[in-house]
């Protein structure tokens, strides 16, 4: 299936000399040569580009009719007759460029809507396209290139990098962000976090929330995702960082560079993870630990103590991986047992 | 308690003929007689029409004074006097049609409110009511009789069919719907999935998502909940198939039809469901599995293995659910024997 | 670190006699001394306050340059010379009330921007600000003082008292709401529940929602929670229940007073909780459970029995605390001894 145009911007053809300077891959074929677009390797035809990164997909590129395809040296001969092997030592990477090159990011359509609701003194960049109902607050300042959707609320002061995109019905509020950050639909950036004290009567009484949120440069944060701000810290996502879709970021965590913060997972206030840190699917960390770099936490976790770096946990409440997988192997053996007992 | 008619529409009183041609069921009443409404065992009058379809409550049932009562024949000799029993071999059935005659979802009142921003090539089916500040794309197609409420976002190019209901703050993109799809309050349709490739300096490039979703016949989408767009295949939702709230769906998913996806599930990318398949809530499945025809998946189950037609499993990771259930009995077994001893 | 000015309100500086008659600590120092801010104790300065409830923390306390201190008399002697000892029995509440007494909450603008849809029957009390692109259905009532934020939607006939606030995105519609109600922003409050009938040929048919949701006094909804109407009965949050992000409730659940329910927590249709209940991060409960006054139910936990009062349970399914941890113990020892072993 190649990319319905009614959706997806179209930048083809593309010329195989293109291709391989977007891509970094190599080929013999004639530079010249032009490809409409890419596909999966069963749909891909003569003019397409497709990609293979898994040996389990040998059958399906021996299959394709393809006119090229991305992947490593050490399968190329696989290719079949008339599909033109692209040599790469990342495919996924090349092929991800190559995708990038046929469909590029709409580019903003610099201008204000008019039905937009934009504060006098907010500052907007070059370039930067404010979308239908959008609402700029007071004093925020939107810098160049940006794509502000219809329905974002960027909150008053609020200050945006180069290239951010805040996409529809996302909100922003209390944050100072660096270049390149995107919000994809209904995410919500700087409210209040969720901290309170308790009076004599039972009644709680709200911590002032005075920190902010501070996303670097490339942080994604996924549709309804949360990230709440500081308490009297910040809550800081470093460099790079991906939320997934409907994550929770309570106040005052901080990561570092290049974290993957996978859908439905959570994160307690005051927990702060390394660099390059993994946290799959529903998985949760209670406040106030510290996650070493590299770590990574499995599907569905919990986890309750500091983790080292480079260390991979599993279960709740988790433990290293293998001695995870050791105690769940070591009770299906000893449920086994009983299964013929009388009880 | 009535339905609040500040709330909800009332269309009655209804003949207690029209409630037995809604419904199905049977009686010997008089087909005249008429009620006003629909009422829980406990709290309905003499006008109003009630339902039992579980034996725990015929103390309730003989305790009513509710005018008519729809049950199982062989309940209906436990009907106080005065209570007249509806018949039917389905009596929640009976009864969701009898509260939906008193009750009817609001219509659209059709036409477009002057405060929202419809694109000139977007068309409007007959009957369509677009409400306050609702945004429509540019070439978007919406059926007759839709209802799209305040602040709902449909995207460029997006096609509803006839009796679509996209409600307050959904927002949906990238997507092809059947007929009657319905978004609640702050659904995220069509959003960017999360796929990127890492590059050699350790920052991730995103893999363009070029597929679209596509939602049958009578799909609904539960609030705040997400369904990403496809990577290069397509994420689609089976007819009749049912999100509840806060539910994740990633790129590529595919489920059969009349899939049940309870509060807070999620399921990974690639991941195919057969068709009737329950997940519970807070459920998660990894990526790229198979789920057979009626499998059902109990609450909080962590799935990583492909599940075959008809298996109920449970646990995280998950099991068979009897297997499931021996391995918890057998922990608790023994953590109690070391209740005495020291350690 | 002090609040940033172009975020947060500034009611600075405070003699300390207002400190003191706000938060109900007591000190020997001079009652006209001002102070400008509260920080923490690592970044406080001589004109700010700073507190301590943690004795982990009395070395940062005796190395603080922060102007005064809340602390309990027990920790009083701790404090470095030039650190003035604001004395309470509840340091963390004396330190809310006076952060809020330097950064309250914004008050209300009162007025209706222009942008707003606001039905011609609605009643807006007075000192209310009505935001940018809010709207206001028809038969509304909102209360004085409170404070509708930019894109919120207050739906048809819905009733909030004095106070409140309904923040960026939220929408609230079927619902009647005391005081100083707070939706953060994106929550969901009073659409269509989960349920209905299948049909003899396997189709769904929604079972009508015809209650409402009924917040009391002083409830909080986190960012994109939400909150499903009654389907016969009412949803009913009691008074100073708070709900974290991304938190879903079912229909015709209730909670009593104080009640507790951290972030991705979900509670299925028609269970009960009583007073000052806490539901830790990510737990579950099932449907139709009555859960006692001051259970406490640990993180990620799955609770499919009734919890009586004042129980502590841990786990998925869930066990009073002691014995699921004492299951986790067993287990580890059992797995631990299978190391050595040939399997």
């Amino acid at each position: 299936m190649a990319a319905d145009p009614r959706f997806h911007p179209q930048a083809g053809p593309q010329t195989l000399a293109a291709i391989l300077a977007a891509s970094g891959a190599t080929s013999t074929g004639d530079p010249a040569r032009r490809f409409r677009g890419v596909a999966p390797l069963q749909e891909a035809g003569p003019e397409e580009v497709s990609f293979l990164d898994n040996r389990r997909y040998l059958p399906a590129l021996k299959a394709s009719r393809a006119g090229a395809v991305v992947l490593s040296e050490a399968m190329a001969a696989d290719a079949p007759e008339g599909c033109l092997p692209l040599l790469s030592a990342a495919p996924y990477l090349a092929f991800a460029r190559i995708a990038a090159l046929f469909h590029p990011n709409p580019t903003p359509r610099p201008g204000i809507h008019p039905s937009a609701v934009v504060a006098a003194d907010a500052r907007i960049g070059e370039g930067t396209e404010i979308g239908p109902l959008a609402v700029i607050g007071a004093g925020a300042e939107i810098g160049p290139g940006c794509l502000i959707g219809p329905h974002a609320v960027v909150g008053d002061g609020v200050v945006l990098g180069a290239g951010c995109r805040i996409l529809a019905h996302a909100s922003i509020s209390h944050a100072l962000c660096g270049a390149r950050v995107t919000l994809h639909p209904g995410a919500r950036v700087g409210q209040e976090g969720y901290g309170f004290a308790v009076a004599p009567d039972g009644r709680f009484e709200t911590m002032p929330q005075l920190g902010i949120v501070r996303l670097m440069d490339d942080v994604e944060i996924g549709a309804n995702a949360c990230v709440d701000r500081g308490s009297q810290s910040d809550t800081v996502l470093g460099p790079g960082t991906r939320l997934d879709n409907l994550v929770q970021i309570g106040h005052n965590v901080q990561t570092g560079r290049g974290c993957v913060i996978v859908a439905q997972a959570g994160i307690s206030g005051s927990t702060t993870l390394g660099n390059f840190v993994t946290v799959a699917a529903q998985a949760g960390l209670t406040g106030h630990l510290t996650v070493g770099d590299k770590a990574r936490i499995g599907a569905q976790s919990g986890v309750m103590n500091d983790i080292p770096a480079g260390q991979d946990v599993f279960g709740s409440p988790s433990l290293p991986v293998k001695e995870a997988f050791r105690a769940i192997a070591t009770l299906r053996r000893l449920a086994e047992k009983t299964r013929g007992e009388k009880r």
